[in-house]
């Protein structure tokens, strides 16, 4: 069976600072005609599974526009253009940034966070040896943010609640437990 | 501390089929001045955790122009405008018309895909007595898809490899994993 839809044509509708919108035209396989595909493309992003001694995970509290509601979430951040040759170095900003801590990253997940329209691909780190940096570089001037720590049972509780409920910080939240189990 | 974020302009610049592109002007908490947001907003998805009785997880090979590659996914689709009153009707017809199957859903998240700048809403469903529907709903005329069934070790080496790189299916196998445990 054959999958690809080959690009017939690629028009640029919207170039911003976080991402770009393009429509194709495609050509669909095995002879079904042409398709219009709508596409956002993103620099990517990283973000961290951060669990200190005592067991707890260090939670980033914040608005998101996108949603008009505040949430709960591990740290991350965009990359940077011409930063995808160094995910670690930003993920190690991110967290130094947004919680004051830094620490070992390891490679958990590399994944897409809506692969139907969008290539926004995060990669997952998991942090550990983790210690407070005693002048961590602020924090980006648009952002507003407080940090939380809280245990296992305590993110399950924000995820019931709706207060964790994006897929990064829920993935987290299960691998960690995975991990515990 | 204050977090809101107050919309001051929006400028919608990009209705699809499939999602729309704006963008906001808006005030920062905290006296911190203005910034803008550029955000997509989408009618939110559905998609479905099916274990069969022979413990294989049902998965949807397939073609994402978003990424021009194959990538292998839980059933999921997007919900129609009116239908978020109804999205186990909508998760019940993706199962029917990509896998052939139906059974009884249960809820087990409603999360953001891409939080940082979209508004997708993912209601990620667990289906049980799953049972093979005679005379299946077609699948959708744009899509080519490809059924298949594999273990959870199958469906841990299909991450690993990068075949599984979406977040609801990694999610979903997670969740499956944690239940077995």
């Amino acid at each position: 069976m054959e999958f690809e839809e080959k690009t017939l044509s690629r028009k640029e509708i919207y170039q911003g600072p976080i991402f770009k919108l393009v429509q194709d035209q495609v050509e669909l396989p095995e002879g079904k005609g042409t398709a219009q595909r709508d596409l956002i493309f993103h620099n990517g992003a990283v973000c961290v599974l951060a669990v200190t001694d005592e067991q707890k995970l260090i939670l980033v509290k914040q608005y998101r526009k996108a949603i008009e509601a505040i949430s709960y979430e591990i740290p991350a951040g965009k990359l940077e253009v011409g930063e995808n040759t160094d995910p670690i170095a930003a993920a190690l900003r991110e967290l130094e940034e947004e919680t004051a801590y830094t620490g070992k990253l390891e490679l958990l997940y590399d994944f897409y966070s809506a692969i139907g329209f969008c290539n926004e691909k995060l990669k997952l780190y998991r942090a550990s040896d983790l210690t407070k940096v005693e002048n961590p570089r602020p924090q980006d001037e648009d952002e507003t943010l407080e940090v939380l720590e809280v245990s296992l049972e305590e993110a399950k509780k924000l995820i019931q609640a709706g207060h964790i409920c994006d897929a990064k910080t829920i993935m987290a939240v299960q691998y960690w437990e995975l991990q515990k189990k």
